[in-house]
Parts: C-alpha cells; sequence; structure tokens
C-alpha cells in the first residue's frame, strides 16, 4: 500500500510539518492490522486487531508529544494542553472497520488529527487552547449492527436498554464483549464528559461519494449530517403452491413488495436533491422455489440533511406501502426503527472550514451533505462540530478497493490544520 | 382427527364395500406418525417416521390380501394377482411429507389405493387384471431439495451424477442416507422395472388449489400435469453506501428485481388461462439496512400443461429481465436450472376417469390441470396415467391446515373404485 500512495504523489504538498510520506507510512502500518485476502481491513469493533491499532497510535500519539489515555469505552485520547486555556478543541476518528473494508475510512480521519499535532510539535508550536486526537471505539458497529459506540460513551446518550438488547454472531453480551476488552458497563459509564469546555471537534473522512471526484476537488465542506429513518415493511399475503394457484387468486407478497421497491426509488427526487431512500435487506418467506412467497420483510433508510423533507419523504413512503399492500388484500406493517435527527454544521463552521479549505486550495471548496453518519453527528449534538471530506475513487467505499490518493490526504490534512490552527489560536 | 373427520360424515357413503369410518382410522393413525406441534406432519423421505407409515401401511395391505414387498428404493408394492391376466394396474402415492406439513398429501392417495383392494376382497372380487397398490419413497423431497425420488427409481430415469449432488442438511450424501435405510445405489437401480405389461397407473391426490372448491365438486378429472421449467435469474449492479450514493447515480439490483417481479406476475394472462409464473425465492447481497443492494439472485418457477405456451412464456420472462437489467446498466444473468415436460393425459384416460366420476357423482365432472407434480408425471412418462382430485379446504396444503372432509375422500375413493373396476376389468 506505501508504494502504491507514494507512486503519484506529489512531494511538494510535504511541507509545514506536514509529511505525506509519513501519513502514507501510517496508513501502510494500521492497514496490515487486520489485513484481509480480498486487501481489505477487518479490524471488527472490540477484536485484537482494533485494540492493535490503537496501540499502534498511540505509540505515535506519544512521539507527537501528547498525553495519552484510553477510557471506560476503549476510546483512545491524546491531549496536548493549551498554552492559555483549558478550553478543548477535538479531531479525529475511528479505527474499527467493516468485516472487508478499506483503509481509508476510519484511519485517516485519525491520522489527519494526528499529523497536525505532530507537524505543531515538529514546527514548535503550542496552541492557545488545548487540542485532543481522539479514536474513537465501534464507529461501524459491526460486532453488534449498531455503531457511535465509542462517541456515544462519550457524550452520555445511550440506554442500558439498548445496550442490554446486543448480541454479537457468537451469541456474546455488549457486557461481555467489554469484559473481554477489560472493560465494564461501570468504565463505560464513566466515559461520559463534560462538554462545557469542549469548544469544537472536526472529523476528517472520506467522502463515500462521487461528489468531490465530479467536482475534480481534493477536499470539500460537510454542510450537515443526515440523520437516518430507518423502517421495517412486513408485507403479509397467502403462501402458497406455485403449480396450483390461478395467478388471479394470489396474495403475493413479494409482488407487492416488488412494486413497492421499484416505486420508493422514484419517491426522493420528488421532494429534493439531497434526499434518498433505499431499500436495503430484504427476506421472503418461506423462500422456497415453488412456494408464492406469504411474507415479505424489508427495511427502508431515508435519509436527508433537512429533517423536515425527511420526514416528509418517510411518510410518503409508509403510504405507498398502504396503498400498494391494500389494492393486493396483503396485510401491511410498517413501523419506524430508529429515527436520528440530522446534524446541521453551523454557518460559521462551514465558514471556518471553507475559509481553511480557500487558503489551502486557493479555489471556493464545494459544500456537500454527508448522508452517511459520523462520530461528529453524535459529539454534534453537544458542541459545534466541523467535517471535511477527502476525494474517494468511484465513490467505493466499506470495499478493499476504498482508495484516496496521498495527495488528496495530504491536501486535506493542510486543510485541517489551517482550520484546527483557526480554533485552537494556535500560530508559530 | 379421527373425530374431527367423522362429525360431518354422511355414513351412507360407506358401501359396496368402502368404508369410510376405516379410511377415517386409517388417516387417523398415519397422521400421529410424525405429528408435530402445530397439528402436521413430519414425515421426511428416508426418515425412521416415513419407514414406520410404510410398515403401517404393509400390515393393512397383508389383511387386503395383497402381496406385498419393499424394491430396492424402499417403494412398497401390494399386488394382487389376475384372474386372467398378468397385465397390471397400479395405484396409489406417497407417505413422506414436507416439514410440516398436513395428513392428506400423499396418505389419501395410497389408502384410497388400499380401501379398493380391500373393497374387493371385503365383496370377493378379484380383477382379471393384476392390481398394484403403490407406496413410492421420497416424493416431495424434503431430505435432498429433489423429490419424486421412489417414481424415479421404478422408470430408470435418473442419472447417478444427479443422485451423487445430492446432500440433506446433515451433509450426508445420497448414498450413505440410502444405506441408513439398509438399501443401496446398486439396490437402487435394481428397483427399475420394465412397464412392457403396467397398463396403467392411477394416482388420487388432494388438489391443493380452489377449482374444486369453487366448483362445489368433491373430486375432479385431471386433464394434465404441468411440467416446471425453474430459471434462476441474478441482477448485478453496484453496492454502494444508502446515504452517500445520490438516486440518480446507482445501480440497485433490487430495484431491478422488484420491478422485474412485479412485472412477471402480468405475463401469464397475455398467454393463456392455465400458465403460472412465481418467484418464490428471492436473496439479496450484501442485504444490510444501509447498503445499496449489489446483486440479487431469484427463481421463477413457471408452468402450464401445455409444453408450447410453457416455453413461450419462459421467453417473455427471460427477455423483461434483460431488457430491465439494459435499461439500468445492470448485468444479468438468466439460466433454466429445470425443465421438466408436462404430462398430457390421455383423451382416452380422461374419458374413463370422466366416466367413473360420472357413474359416483351423477354429474359432469370439472376437468383441471395439476400444478403440481406428482408422482404420476414420473410414471406418466412410461404408461398411460389417469389422476382424480379431491377437493381441498381453502386450496391450501403443505401445511398443517390442509384438509379434506371425508365426505369428498370417500366420494373420490367409489370414483377410483369405478375406474379401476374399468381398467382391471373386475366386475361381482
Amino acid at each position: 500500500m506505501y508504494d502504491h500512495l507514494m507512486n503519484s504523489y506529489d512531494k511538494s504538498l510535504s511541507h509545514s510539518g506536514v509529511s505525506g510520506e509519513r501519513l502514507a507510512k501510517r496508513l501502510h502500518a494500521v492497514s496490515r492490522i487486520g489485513l484481509t485476502g480480498d486487501d481489505g481491513s477487518r479490524r471488527i469493533a472490540f477484536s485484537p486487531e482494533e485494540q492493535q491499532a490503537k496501540d499502534l497510535v498511540k505509540d505515535w500519539m506519544k512521539k507527537a508529544g501528547l498525553q495519552v489515555t484510553q477510557d471506560g469505552a476503549g476510546n483512545v485520547i491524546g491531549r496536548i494542553e493549551g498554552k492559555s486555556s483549558t478550553a478543548t478543541v477535538m479531531s479525529g476518528s475511528h479505527l474499527d472497520s467493516v468485516p472487508n473494508g478499506g483503509h481509508f475510512d476510519g484511519p485517516l480521519g485519525v491520522l489527519a488529527a494526528l499529523e497536525v499535532a505532530q507537524s505543531w510539535k515538529d514546527e514548535n508550536i503550542v496552541p492557545e487552547k488545548s487540542y485532543e486526537v481522539i479514536v474513537f471505539t465501534d464507529e461501524e458497529g459491526a460486532r453488534f449492527n449498531s455503531g457511535l459506540t465509542g462517541s456515544q460513551a462519550m457524550t452520555g446518550e445511550w440506554t442500558e436498554e439498548e445496550k442490554q438488547n446486543l448480541r454479537d454472531e457468537n451469541g456474546l453480551t455488549f457486557e461481555q464483549v467489554l469484559e473481554e476488552n477489560q472493560l465494564s458497563l461501570q468504565t463505560f459509564r464513566e466515559a461520559k464528559r463534560s462538554f462545557d469546555n469542549i469548544e469544537a471537534f472536526v472529523e476528517v473522512h472520506i467522502e463515500q461519494g462521487k461528489k468531490l471526484e465530479k467536482a475534480d476537488l481534493p477536499v470539500g465542506v460537510v454542510q450537515g449530517i443526515a440523520g437516518p429513518s430507518w423502517l421495517n415493511v412486513s408485507f403479509k399475503g397467502a403462501a402458497g403452491h406455485a403449480g396450483n394457484t390461478p395467478m388471479d387468486d394470489r396474495q403475493d407478497a413479494l409482488v407487492a413488495a416488488g412494486k413497492f421497491v421499484s416505486l420508493v426509488e422514484k419517491l426522493p427526487r420528488k421532494f429534493n436533491r439531497t434526499c434518498v431512500a433505499t431499500v436495503g435487506k430484504l427476506e421472503v418467506k418461506p423462500n422456497g422455489v415453488n412456494v408464492i412467497p406469504g411474507e415479505v420483510n424489508l427495511t427502508v433508510d431515508i435519509r436527508d440533511i433537512h429533517e423536515d423533507t425527511r420526514d416528509t419523504l418517510r411518510d410518503a413512503i409508509m403510504l405507498l406501502a398502504k396503498e400498494i399492500a391494500s389494492a393486493r388484500k396483503i396485510l401491511i406493517e410498517v413501523e419506524e426503527i430508529m429515527n436520528v435527527a440530522p446534524v446541521q454544521v453551523t454557518k460559521e463552521m462551514q465558514q471556518k472550514a471553507s475559509n481553511a479549505a480557500e487558503t489551502v486550495l486557493n479555489k471556493k471548496p464545494l459544500f456537500l451533505p454527508s448522508g452517511a453518519g459520523h462520530d461528529a453527528m453524535i459529539i454534534g449534538r453537544k458542541t459545534d462540530v466541523a467535517m471535511l471530506f477527502t476525494r474517494s475513487k468511484d465513490g467505493v467505499s466499506h470495499n478493499p478497493a476504498e482508495w484516496s490518493s496521498l495527495n488528496d490526504c495530504v491536501e486535506t490534512v493542510h486543510v485541517l490544520k489551517v482550520l484546527l490552527e483557526d480554533l485552537c489560536s494556535a500560530s508559530k
């Protein structure tokens, strides 16, 4: 991976204490932990691989002069005390991955935040305000089908009930998995921090989409993080023999679901250009070649950075399901199983990020929404956040083919550095 | 079950040696073997339950004066030698069930054929031609996802290759399962019979549909057995993040599949009224709530009693899949994984069955297609076949709620008896 990153690297981008070579070496070193047969990443949350990656980053944090701690949720915190203020600015991301993911989703945000700290050390800069590099535990949620665990612990926005219901694929409870990691529900509770003194959190992340690629820009400024509404939709018709039931005497749950899926796709564009709706998961019962499907259970993932449009779209999708079912005499159940409010990045934070991008790129930056949830969405409920997106090759992510050029990564670090120097009042 | 059968029984139907009470007792006794918690049947092929049911029927065969053998495939054969001819007429069905099936699919056909033999014994009738009651092994195919095993063995129409690929849910091979039953591939081969002397096979079966119920008739005459064509269809698009991929930049395999499923349903009625098409099985990859489906694999079950219409319908469905995929820039693979030719019941056999039904019911009978495959479909490639369908309550089958009234079952036995007396030249 190191050679691949360095091949097309423009070495003139290594300046002001920021080193593309160091960033490439570190991205490479993290990528070797949990490397899969497909050259992908497998660093499942709460696994030995996730901890091994954290330990490596902790060593680098110490070299950058940070005070390193690991909290009761496993979040790693590397801190520089501010010259004149205990007000704190944080930056970071996560090191866990999906089961066969890429090498940028998470690690780039951690290593970019660390590269800024290292550059300050190398240039003898101590910021006026305190600065923390954060590695959040379990952002992806591959262990328990959940996610954003570390940032939830830090804000305290979680319930015992939701954690008690979690089971990993071996049937282990959340508490058992914490204990495997020398943690407990008690330490997890203690990971909650006061945000009174935390002024901002900035997260660098790959775009996981193609907007920057289409605009030919290395880095973009996030306007807001779309909060998902998730629906469970269940169509209940009547199973029957595929050979002996005439076409006009069927209550085929899959035909209803098929029509629903094909029409859901057409709805978002009727509302606005940022909202999306996806039927990602669909299961048929009994799922036999020669049996008319009696039941179909599916999910709809609906997102927008604007809560009102998203909820209007959600209501239209719920109505569509009911209309299709009723026209076919099929029972329908629709339940909203998750509703996370979108997080707006304040105009002021967008402006600061935009100023930093313009300083570095000498161009007006692209503003774009984040369709995916990130730790910044959780932290954004407690303090101001900003996000910078790095261009993703072909928009691919959660996949071994995920890629961002080292040039784009280093440009992003420069933008982050300028932004953090603004937020932390740091200068030579 | 016995009480439930007898509750609404019209005892005047017990005459001419046919006993509704005996039939009810026997249906009840078979239903106790492999009774499930839902009051359904679980007599998986090659299980101890299937053999236990066969052993019970073998005892009753002996009481009816039949010579009983079990062949190298486990088929039970109970034979009466004809008074003046070695030409043979067979009737029967199967005793195995789907995992949680009903109590009529299979057993009714076996016990109806046996009831005719018993009635002849009780009335001192010996037919001119020989008569055999048959219990075919493994009609349903629940053990290996296959089926029609016993009738295939008897006709010799099977290949070693297809049997070698079979595995049950414990990973056992077909040969290992035969050995568990004191059989072998060698004995299975030896179960092949010459059909030179076998003049006809008649199978009684529940309708598994609602046509007789709608026509208010207890029994109907089958015109032909629809042969299925099975397609595997695979739509391959591009997985992507459900939040970060704009609606106009997706290759969602499930949207394509959904449109396909909803349009497949509309095609059969464009061809004729007997053909049907069903997408019964559908699987989504990666099947995550927040991931755009990259791949959908589904099956289509296409049937008609007319081979030409069925194949035209199949071609139209294949074309539809290709058109939908091509319009959405999605890759498509379509493969026909099974193609069984429909079996026509000859006009002569239909006429004989119809005469018998009219004699018993004093009404013109209903002619109807069999959408499901039966052992008669396999045997029909070697000799003349007829099938009688008994009315099914609400058309339900392969389900504990499967039901036919004892009146309808006994009426069917009377029709079968008249038909077999015609075919076997039997009279007082």
